[in-house]
């Protein structure tokens, strides 16, 4: 049986500022990327969406970020290596309670904007975040972008991993994604978008930007939540995988086999 | 065998900034009430307190506050009891982490500051900080105010409580805290501050600014370590309750009986 | 010629967080509110929304608040006289600068939140208001609610002030806003709100949720732009005055007479 | 007359915590470098440290950072021009404001830690700090690495400009700083330090690290506060330059021949 994880971003508001369609996009996916108060969220935010996680059967991550709440954590901080093991030790703490208090158990962790392509470039950086999530729990699943440092640091550090890919983004021959300052970067045609998908899931296999095909492994689909059109990509997404014969489950059982 | 517990506030630092003398009056206390990260401290800062607390033998507890950094968790905050528990649980949830990544377990919780103050004295606000702790670990103690709302939410919602007593506070009939705007209200003499102390923790009574002696419990002597004076103090206090018959224990076992 | 101001909060975004219909609403006001970066805003923000007033034609005020983005300055805080005055001049000296890189003139100053409730039934606080604004500079008008303290204390320190009413809120006797806890407290009927507008504008006067007639001043009205419902509401109220033959102008324009 | 300033950093405690030996070190310079709230500082802190500027006759100057405060702004952060300038231009118009509120003039901007180390490589950074300063006032003097981008992208905005040395840095050939990574960055004898900032202000050279004189210009020296030894170190660099005859002033002084 092939399986695959649909994760999107979640629990994104700030206190007074909403942002994201939380409710619409959690009957369609299988884990949430839940932020931690530091790039966005607050405790109050953590705790309505770790609910909301329970209430739809997605099971809840830990998505820690740079403390930059005005820059989304978007932007390329220099953090020593200590001082990032600390941020995401603190961060994957704080909502490991959250879950606990809910009666959940904290599946996996997905750094978020640019600690996340920073990391995946960058293996000292990778391997402290990893480090940071390990000493939290080494149960916890290191969700990180297919063939990226991340997966690598996570193998070396005895963490678990899972290969995240992109629906919706190019890849070059080598496996990484295409800069979203060049042309062809997004996939729009939503049509392309799925076929993509399914063959990536199912062929392990899918077309750089250049025309070839490359191999690639997917344990799970990064989807999005911040517009309508988002949240009905992702229940299309959901539909059109289970029609090719593909069971949408959370990490924790896709990476189990 | 009469026991008292000595705690002191520690890991006060933020980046740059250095707060207390942490190494200086960590050989002379119990336990330490460690700052979480929205009134005082940084990830890092957590984890270095937490480190120097298992050199020193010292058992770690998280002192949540207010988030205002600016004004130290000082100042009042009216906050909703929604925002509390779940800032509470944040903020525990997160110290929690850093101390089991260190092999130690988080012993307690003691308010810091404005919240400390406010919930000694609103019901409604003492139970929503207990409901925040209980929601991390049942098994935490909350350290509050002898005789204060905390404590008695503490017994509603089925928390273990240690009651803390001030060497240099000054206490009105009714067992509270002379308010610092009035005149007598610091014992600024420290032989009376330590004759004070062993007779509150000794006799369980003490002598109240009006002069009448009251009854008064104490499981732990909150003290301080922000100057040179004061970790001497904590010193001085630590050998004068020894050489009383005294033992010096932490909260856990003080509270065990 | 009757003449009233029509403001309204702008500028409240922060970061990725997008709040308010700034864009909407300017067209149907004349003086904008613009938040500084305490309680909600960001530098580029703030400089957007200078550059949206020009453009409409609206004159720029400073809305500062409590130091509680979180809260979005909601939240009572009990700040000192001191660390009031210089969060308002911090706040208002940074809002002025934009708006002179911008060609424009500040016209005024309206505390946010809290800030604005508590300040207008404690004179301590509002005199500590009015000094920071006069400190940045004396020409600065005040925008407070009518009748309130922070009127008074800009008449005692000599700052000009303009009266605000508000189209959606019940008054008590005194002249009071109706508290939100109680009922009848907000004015849902637009033709009922629009109707009490023009008899505060044209009558000065305005019956109380008690039914009796009160008088009342109104130099300018707060409108809302959080809501296509509410922009809406800001051109009907636009048009219902300029049909009662009241003309609307800014609040320097109104209270030069 | 041979006439060079004497900088220093200046306002950069923070609420509670106290950071600096402002009060020691004002009497021996001629300019202050004010932080803005960014990486240090907050308003009362600024107010103050206006008011210590104006009784040591110092004139004071506005010291933008990146929002950072956990970082004390000395963290690469990767910000848009347009995020730039605007933050550029909100921190030193609150600067400006308690100037004013004090009687005194705004004289000069310097960047602070990763902002004037990034921007004195980066032209592109340099010119949107250039453009936020002159949107606050095309007088202000913008005080800068001698050599770097931010000097030459004040003359292409038409900024007035000061070239800055370090007493305590190496130089290499072409005229920057030695990196703190290579052994020999720091000049740490201090009769050394003392005899090459008399070289560089009344010879207009200095020895780089390889041991070739090279040219240098002076219009100020940075100095320190932030230890006891500091301060002293500026009293004594104080009267050594004057004993060499050489005239303390500040920066618009000296720039104004």
């Amino acid at each position: 049986m092939i399986k695959v994880d649909l994760n999107c971003d979640m629990g994104e508001s700030f206190g007074n500022y909403v942002c994201g369609l939380d409710g619409a996009v959690a009957p369609h996916i299988s884990s949430a990327n839940i932020a931690c108060g530091f790039h966005a969220s607050d405790p109050l935010v953590m705790e309505k969406t770790v609910a909301l996680c329970r209430e739809n059967g997605v099971r809840a991550g830990a998505q820690p970020g740079f403390p930059d709440l005005v820059g989304f954590g978007r932007r390329v901080m220099e953090v020593s290596t200590d001082e990032l093991r600390a941020m995401v030790l603190y961060q994957v703490g704080a909502l490991k309670a959250f879950c606990e208090a809910a009666g959940l158990k904290l599946q996996h962790v997905k750094p978020h904007g640019a600690m996340y392509n920073m990391a995946g470039k960058d293996e000292k950086m990778a391997l402290a975040i990893c480090e940071g999530i390990r000493a939290v729990d080494p149960s916890l699943i290191l969700l990180g972008l297919s063939g990226s440092k991340l997966l690598s640091a996570a193998e070396k550090t005895g963490l678990r991993a899972a290969r995240e890919v992109f629906a919706d983004r190019a890849y070059e021959e080598d496996g990484s994604l295409v800069s979203r300052k060049k042309p062809g970067a997004m996939i729009e045609d939503e049509d392309e978008a799925v076929a993509r998908v399914i063959s990536m899931v199912r062929e392990r296999k899918v077309k750089a930007v250049t025309g070839r095909e490359i191999p690639i492994r997917a344990d799970s689909i990064c989807l999005h939540g911040d517009s309508p059109q988002a949240a009905r990509f992702a229940e299309r997404i959901h539909a059109a995988l289970e029609e090719a014969g593909v069971t949408i489950a959370p990490i924790a059982d896709v990476i189990a086999g």
